[in-house]
């Protein structure tokens, strides 16, 4: 079976020129067969602060009414996803953005409203993982950008670390895929203010450890749940590290 | 040779929502192999202008500085692109967004500083129609934004009428290729007040009369030079007309 690397980068890297170039170079250099996955980051509440489109935020999430929605469409779709693949093209990579609503490769439905009303949130039911395989065998490098679709015409602001799992599971039909998240630091650390402290491996029991310690908590929960989610759905390895180490694969592994 | 369908419409067709709905319907309505290309529309100058960014026009026509290429990327290939094909997705059509730097279908350069400087602006070199075959041969309907790309990393804000001659010039190798141009009138009209006075055919030599009797003058004289160019580059056939007349082939045939 080929494989395949499938990287998840976050919105605060690639919206800032030096930090994204870094990103590109390394990116183009991983060998094989390739995809990304970029998160949106902060330029989208700046714009919408422009446009006097006010941000709502719970728990740190963005709530997606529809004039947000225009702006996430705007800033995810077009200027950080075209950017990225105008930069890759200039590095040899022929990159293709895309939405889940492009080629269909992402269905979502509009979250439920429960306690709160996230808005034009998308929940992914299915990525197609067999359409993403053929684009890729030609020779196309995939670049997502964080925005599915319900098939009925909506556009859904859709969480970047869920599509890379569900993306990544599409694919493990037909490669053996390795997925990593990059973020500021270099895995998932014991101490956060001490960059030697890796964590090298967690598998369930660890991480049940790490909970009930607290030195797994907040952001990094469904970070790592995304993970575990991507491993029961036959993904070979999930790797959690800095955005300058991702031909390494050193970091955090996350094995079931 | 497969039939093709290169249809091109104008941004403002595509941002208006009723306008919009009535065009996707036909869209999708069209049998067979196609192609979708739209332009910017006005949407981008009022989103700059929202932004504290100041639309420079020559000629009635956009000089692109980089804040500006910041907005007509998101505009065109975010908001105005991601629409439509959700809109398409939602009615069946399996529709794929793409600017000329993704997948390098559309290589440009910057258009050189004579007495203007445009700015950020594309003069295409070349449409990759072999790559656009294969995805169109896979059940893929590309929808092309009125951006291209250098190859060095900048994006470029690019005439759609001189895209949708290039793309249908670079399919002809592939296709029998129809391209309609989609405008606000029924045809090139005689008489712009009197909608019963549609040419039906202009070749060369017809155009000539009309160019020197002043029947065409203005914004029509590109995209008829576009249709010549077109036809010359092996497209079989350009038609003109209006966006509700897209499957029924009325309105101006272009020929040799």
């Amino acid at each position: 079976m080929d494989k395949i690397t499938v990287i998840k980068v976050g919105g605060k890297i690639v919206e800032e020129k030096e930090s994204l170039d870094n990103l590109l170079d390394r990116f183009a250099a991983i060998e094989g067969y390739k995809i990304l996955i970029h998160g949106g980051g902060r330029s989208a509440t700046r714009i919408a602060e422009k446009l006097g489109i006010e941000s709502r935020m719970i728990d740190g999430r963005r709530v997606t009414d529809e004039a947000t929605l225009q702006v996430v469409t705007m800033v995810y779709g077009g200027l950080v996803n075209k950017n990225i693949v105008a930069g890759l093209q200039a590095r040899g990579v022929n990159a293709l953005g895309l939405t889940g609503a492009d080629a269909n490769v992402l269905q979502a439905h509009k979250r439920p409203v429960k306690e709160v009303d996230w808005g034009f949130v998308g929940d992914i039911d299915k990525a197609d993982g067999a359409m993403l395989e053929r684009l890729i065998k030609q020779g196309i490098i995939p670049i997502m950008a964080p925005l599915t679709h319900d098939g009925k015409g909506n556009l859904l602001n859709t969480n970047a670390d869920t599509i890379a799992a569900e993306t990544a599971k599409g694919l493990a039909t037909y490669f053996d895929v390795t997925l990593t998240y990059c973020f500021e630091h270099p895995g998932v650390m014991r101490n956060p203010e001490d960059s030697t402290s890796v964590i090298k491996l967690i598998d369930s029991n660890i991480y049940k450890e790490l909970l009930a310690d607290g030195t797994i908590s907040g952001g990094m929960i469904p970070k790592i749940d995304n993970a575990f989610n991507a491993l029961k759905g036959g993904v070979s390895k999930v790797i959690i590290t800095k955005a300058d180490a991702i031909e390494s694969e050193q970091g955090t592994h996350i094995i079931l």
